[in-house]
């Protein structure tokens, strides 16, 4: 069975069509790699692209992106809502099939070193592949933005792990590393009262005392006028769906409050269902690699 | 995305390892196919292979491995606990992926007429390829056995559904038809009570007056000295994994006996599944030929 290794990388374009269907077309270009999914936000001025392929061809994909993309994109000219620091800003590479997420961090360093000596943009490792503790979130990592990354660079903490300090002129800096599949998990509430759902997003998330591979917020349903607990998990095996769904039931209890139903937005894993139903049903002994008949079709 | 049919066809051989060997070499010997596994047991003296392809390949291999077994298994000599009445004992296919079960029923009628054209082994359709209602079950089909076929063609009712009225003197009857996906799903109780594993199992049961695509009976592990409600979920999508798992709790609780666990034996689809994660999570709206990451991955 041939490895699989996901790469969702994240572009500071989401308004030049012809820029963005560039992108698609080197996505396209690499044997061994399938572009699963792309969607661009001009608000954000953001595209994030969703990929799938062997160990060689993701590594190649990845690179001819971000190649791509300092090629096109000029940060020096660039607005937009979202947050962002480099051409390309971000290219998480995630465990999919038969492969660790060591081998991931592997993965996502030798790409960060073919960017940095061939394109000449500094990178920052993060996540699983981060060098310290205070380069394992993005938001942190990122912090100071584009404007502020000549700067940032120059200060003690904050050498690239790969490059000089100092950014690519209109590329920027990127950051590179491994991460879990993550699942995007909202669970919705009978009630309009948005307090409840940012009291319990702050009970199951890591970050409150909660689990550790849940990040969540309070969100507000406009339209549905009811408060929702939206969250990000970001290790489902670590934190299971069923683990943060039934905390969030008995927590919403002491409000008189109930469950009324859930989202999954975008793609999981099979897996991430599949652990629930085992859960649920109570199976004994359940081996997902060998008895989901899928499993033996993927190659 | 490439059509996917599983096909499990059911040889009168579990005792010659030659035979089976060979039976092996042409299961993997077709273009587009992929034999997942294979089982034989000498006491039934019957194996069972478990093959996914493509539309063209699977009606090709399910065609050799059927003349295969004509020209290696004597049924005139062939003894064994499990009912049988041809050296191919059954060929069922499976929609997999991108299918419907109409299809398969017409790639079964395919693959049956040419083996009672080049083999002339006569054939019944069976399941949804039944021509009568009386021939949907296999049991019915082939009661009588391989002894009692010669006399039973003869009958008004039982001309085969190809081929004439005698039977192939080696290699007997053959029953080729579709089928949806089968989970063996079994449920453990906490009572050493074989009687109320026998009750819930004729409750939930379609042919007891419960869910359609359930079969049941109870069942004693005596290891455990457990009693168990042992089904064959013969449609998930019809009769959902979660209902009978809640059906027999709430019945299980007159007795004040509880589920203690459940086993998955073998294979299942990952909708199976799925579909029961979606159920406990209250998930609105989810699309799993859409959502579930893996789903893109196969071809």
């Amino acid at each position: 069975m041939a490895k699989l290794v996901e790469c969702i990388p994240n572009f500071s374009e989401g308004r030049d069509e012809s820029v963005i269907n560039g992108l698609v077309e080197v996505a396209k270009s690499v044997n061994g790699v399938t572009l699963l999914d792309h969607s661009s936000d001009s608000s954000h001025n953001r595209s994030v692209f969703t990929l799938v392929g062997d160990v060689d061809g993701i590594q190649e994909v990845a690179f001819k992106l971000v190649k791509y993309a300092s090629e096109h994109i000029d940060m020096t000219k660039q607005t937009g809502e979202h947050p962002r620091m480099g051409a390309t800003d971000v290219v998480p590479f995630v465990p999919i099939k038969d492969i660790t997420t060591e081998e991931c961090v592997e993965i996502s360093k030798k790409v960060a070193q073919r960017i940095n000596e061939e394109l000449d943009i500094p990178i920052f490792l993060y996540e699983e592949s981060a060098s310290a503790p205070d380069r394992v979130n993005l938001a942190r990592v990122r912090k100071g933005q584009f404007e502020g990354m000549p700067e940032k660079l120059l200060q003690e903490e904050w050498a690239p792990d790969f490059g000089d300090r100092k950014i690519h002129q209109t590329a920027g800096v990127t950051a590179v590393g491994a991460r879990m599949p993550l699942v995007a998990f909202n669970v919705n509430l009978d009630t309009s009262d948005i307090t409840i759902a940012n009291k319990i997003a702050k009970i199951v998330r890591g970050s409150g005392g909660g689990f550790k591979y849940c990040k969540g917020i309070g969100v507000m349903l406009e339209d549905r006028n009811i408060a929702q607990v939206s969250m990000n998990m970001v290790n489902f095996e670590g934190t299971p769906l069923y683990r943060a769904f039934e905390t969030i039931r008995f927590e919403a209890k002491r409000y008189g409050v109930s469950i009324i139903g859930s989202e999954v937005i975008g793609l999981t894993p099979a897996k991430a269902l599949i652990d629930t139903a085992e859960y649920y049903l109570q199976i004994e002994d359940f081996d997902y690699g060998k008895q989901v008949l899928e499993n033996h079709l993927l190659n």
